[in-house]
């Protein structure tokens, strides 16, 4: 039996990534393989404890390390109760989600430097990556505006819109500097067009994982 | 104005710490330095919080890698909002355990690698370390008696032993490590006679920082 293989699904708010994961995993079971669909931060009890305490606002500032260190505590948890034995059990992991989205929006967006997030991926994750990266890519006055920002931007969506740039640039740089693991998808036209692109993408990268093995 | 000296209390249950913090205390505010006291994991609603995490009970288990990061993220948090501002406003700070617990209940105790919490405490403190280190120290025996274990011990508390008894070896192997910054007490004689020598300690050490100014 071979390894599972681990897709992951990045994209700023409003590009689609609710509708696309659901016909990314359709294709994927057409296919013939099991799926196990998950998201981050998340995916166990405990893990989506350390996303409730992440997400919910609270008065007392929370110091970018201690955000950087719940994520990965959370990524952990998540890795080693799903992710690895549902990999290690042959089943595809579809993941909401994962560590691009650290180096997207804390490094990035919110300027962590990348080789402090590279030092937690390392002693998280050890040489665990995911097989395939698919990032769903829109503008972000795009995305914002399918997200419902639809009025003229006042100063706190201008802001908002600069750091949703910068978490784009971000997820493309990363693209490019490992084009192989990659794909990015172009989510500004409609989705009939988006989702035929999207279907070849993944058609071919799933016929050449059935060569690989 | 100096920096605050940071202090912090380690040792087993049943080596009466909370009674020994506040006869620390009382004596570095007699010898006229204010003092913030705290404890870990805590010392912030969000660590706080991470430490409720990490003592509720629960199903699932929870991955050694995951436990150790939530003590880092609470770390980093009580760091960021609570101990290094209290240090730089001259207050000295007594905090009830810190990262030499890590080493000792999640690397002697639970046997995580040394080198891993190395990492995190190098990436969360960088070259922040106690200025003292209290190890009230005891036989695992003693504190667990002291603790409230006083029956004959069932299999359970063999283990418990055992697992108290590489604590407190690997506390004792730090001490032994770097003696200049730590200060080993022994707390099985009665507490007269281990607040005697504690103060003896105490008034050595901080008339010793007094010169170093």
């Amino acid at each position: 039996m071979s390894r599972g293989r681990f897709i992951t699904v990045e994209g700023i708010e409003g590009v689609g990534k609710t509708t696309n994961l659901a016909f990314i995993r359709a294709r994927i079971e057409a296919a013939g393989h099991a799926v196990l669909q998950t998201r981050e931060p998340g995916g166990t009890p405990l893990a989506e404890d350390v996303r409730n305490l992440l997400l919910t606002p609270r008065e007392e500032p929370v110091a970018s390390d201690a955000e950087l260190l719940l994520m990965f505590a959370a990524r952990a948890q998540h890795l080693a109760r799903v992710i690895r034995p549902a990999l290690e059990a042959g089943t595809w992991v579809l993941c909401d989600r994962f560590t691009d989205a650290t180096y997207a929006y804390q490094g990035g967006g919110r300027g962590v430097p990348a080789e402090r997030i590279t030092a937690l991926e390392n002693w998280v994750q050890g040489a665990l990556r995911p097989d395939l990266v698919v990032i769903l890519d829109a503008p972000a006055e795009v995305g914002l505006a399918r997200a419902g920002n639809r009025s003229a931007p006042d100063r706190f969506e201008q802001e908002a819109r600069a750091f949703f740039d910068r978490v784009r640039a971000t997820y493309l740089a990363r693209a490019a500097a490992v084009p192989e693991r990659y794909r990015v998808v172009d989510t500004s036209p409609g989705l009939a067009q988006v989702q035929q692109e999207l279907g070849q993408v993944l058609e071919r990268w799933i016929a050449d994982q059935a060569t690989g093995d």
